[in-house]
């Protein structure tokens, strides 16, 4: 069956209206034209290539991220921590001997997303999670793909249960990150690391072969991811196995040891697939995991401007709030 | 915004397939044709042409159901209850004193289901319940609008708790059984009554007013429900408010109360964000709610015969077991 490629679904051409039942917010920013087709993917050997788009992008996402962030108070010390920055971001009003830590893998299609993105993301997590968080500047593909990220990612989570009950640990990310916090995890467990307190994977991307139905079903509807990721993915892999569960988490093996999961994803988002088969998959290894769903939103919300993602800021507070030892 | 209809997304034709990562019965079923374009509706004062329409469905929808209820091994009783049939279907081997019952509210679009269908869609509900399960074969359409089929759940649930502990008794039903199921909780509670124990909506049609953004996007994905069933709705309304809670439970006020919930549809059904919707909702009202989405599934997941039907019976028979008194 699976390369009987007549048994497709054929779709006619649509016109969606954006549902009146929305916030005006959310019904805005589905109302405006979609980001756009990605730019070209540049070949997997041209760095400078990667760097410029990369560069482009960062700059649209931090001018979006900045006014949010800055409205947040929060104190922030650059720390480099064996040997990778990491933004330490505590809530103004922390109590000095709360131990209770956030680590946030920021997200970026893999290839984005470092520096002061990295650090206006784990700022803007911080009204989701509520306590101090420690954001990874995690190394990237072109100069340094896979597994240097993820490297770097458990180097940190390691260095962090040097000083910190596993228990005050809370580990997450959204898109890219998702898929690093969640294979983390994995890593992690199968290196002999205990599991944090939970997880909370929002919109991930946990699965670099684009396997999931939505990858087809709402592609053209999501209007923040308007193409696939494949040629990103691969860039990351650099050779290696993209169904590999450190690289694609959704096929690891959650019988041998997950945390507590919050997921969520939006009904027109390109990786709804991605939540909902995360989901299911931990479900059926008898791990708690809590699926929000978004309605009508494409990935990553609505720009995190809408009462909606208030909504799911309130909502992921609640699971995190609940999953600390104290 | 509500009426700028230039805000619409123009998506593409585009030719869907079927994910390979499903099990080949699903893979199967969604490789079938769709069910095809619904039958003309009836004017909605044809009675003879409702009926007529109805019995065919009925008789697809039976032969279907048939083969699998008579695999799972049950006494059925048939009682009337003030008034109202119930087909009152007891697994083998339940203990006499076993308090619990599963009170099963039949779908079939408000207008079919009743009968042998209403019993043998009471009995393919046991797997997920495990305990004796009153199906109520209420009143419906064209002769019966509401509030008859509304009062005549209603009336089975008060009738139930006369020698029921309600904490000894869940409410459940799928597609148009989860409106009733959802609108008689409303209703009870609004009479005095008090709450089940919990409640198990499968794809349910809390919506009438079809707002919900997946009427639109997966129109066409679908193949089980290929068109709106606006035409029904009215039939069922008989002219009362489309969006009055109860007939559309979305629309309920669920901080003055409501049992712990499961959720589930699939993310190719027509009831994605009715579910979703639904959630969220419940969520807010701080009503313990858990969303379950099948990857794939169009309404009514996979004819009941694919391993993933089997998973969603698993998950919700955890979901009920966890809630029981006992």
């Amino acid at each position: 069956m699976t390369d009987d490629s007549s048994h497709v679904r054929h779709v006619p051409a649509r016109d969606i209206p954006v549902p009146t039942h929305l916030s005006p917010e959310a019904q805005a920013m589905l109302s405006l034209p979609p980001l756009g087709e990605a730019p070209e993917s540049p070949s997997l050997d041209d760095k400078e290539g990667w760097w410029a788009r990369t560069a482009v992008q960062d700059e649209m996402v931090l001018a979006a991220l900045a006014p949010r962030a800055a409205k947040i108070d929060v104190d922030v010390e650059d720390r480099v921590v064996d040997g990778v920055p990491v933004f330490v971001i505590t809530p103004r009003g922390t109590a000095a001997d709360d131990p209770r830590v956030f680590l946030d893998i920021h997200g970026g299609a893999l290839v984005m997303g470092s520096g002061a993105v990295c650090r206006a993301m784990g700022i803007t997590s911080i009204p989701r999670t509520g306590v101090a968080t420690w954001a990874v500047d995690y190394r990237m593909p072109p100069s340094d793909p896979y597994p240097a990220p993820l490297d770097d990612c458990v180097a940190v989570y390691r260095a962090l249960l040097e000083d910190h009950d596993p228990r005050d640990v809370i580990v997450g990310g959204s898109s890219a990150g998702g898929n690093l916090a969640a294979a983390l995890i994995l890593r992690a467990r199968d290196e002999g690391l205990p599991l944090p307190a939970a997880a909370v994977l929002l919109t991930p991307e946990v699965d670099l072969t684009e396997s999931g139905d939505s990858f087809h079903t709402n592609l053209g509807l999501d209007s923040v991811l308007t193409a696939r990721l494949m040629p990103t993915n691969l860039l990351y892999a650099d050779g290696h196995d993209l169904a590999h569960p450190y690289l694609s988490p959704l096929f690891g093996d959650f019988t041998k040891g997950f945390p507590p999961t919050f997921l969520q994803a939006g009904t027109r988002d390109l990786f709804l697939s991605n939540a909902v088969r995360m989901h299911v998959a931990l479900r059926e290894a008898g791990v708690p995991a809590d699926l929000y769903v978004l309605e009508g939103a494409p990935h990553g919300g609505f720009f995190g401007t809408a009462p909606e993602d208030d909504q799911l800021d309130r909502v992921v507070r609640r699971f995190v709030d609940e999953h600390w030892r104290t």
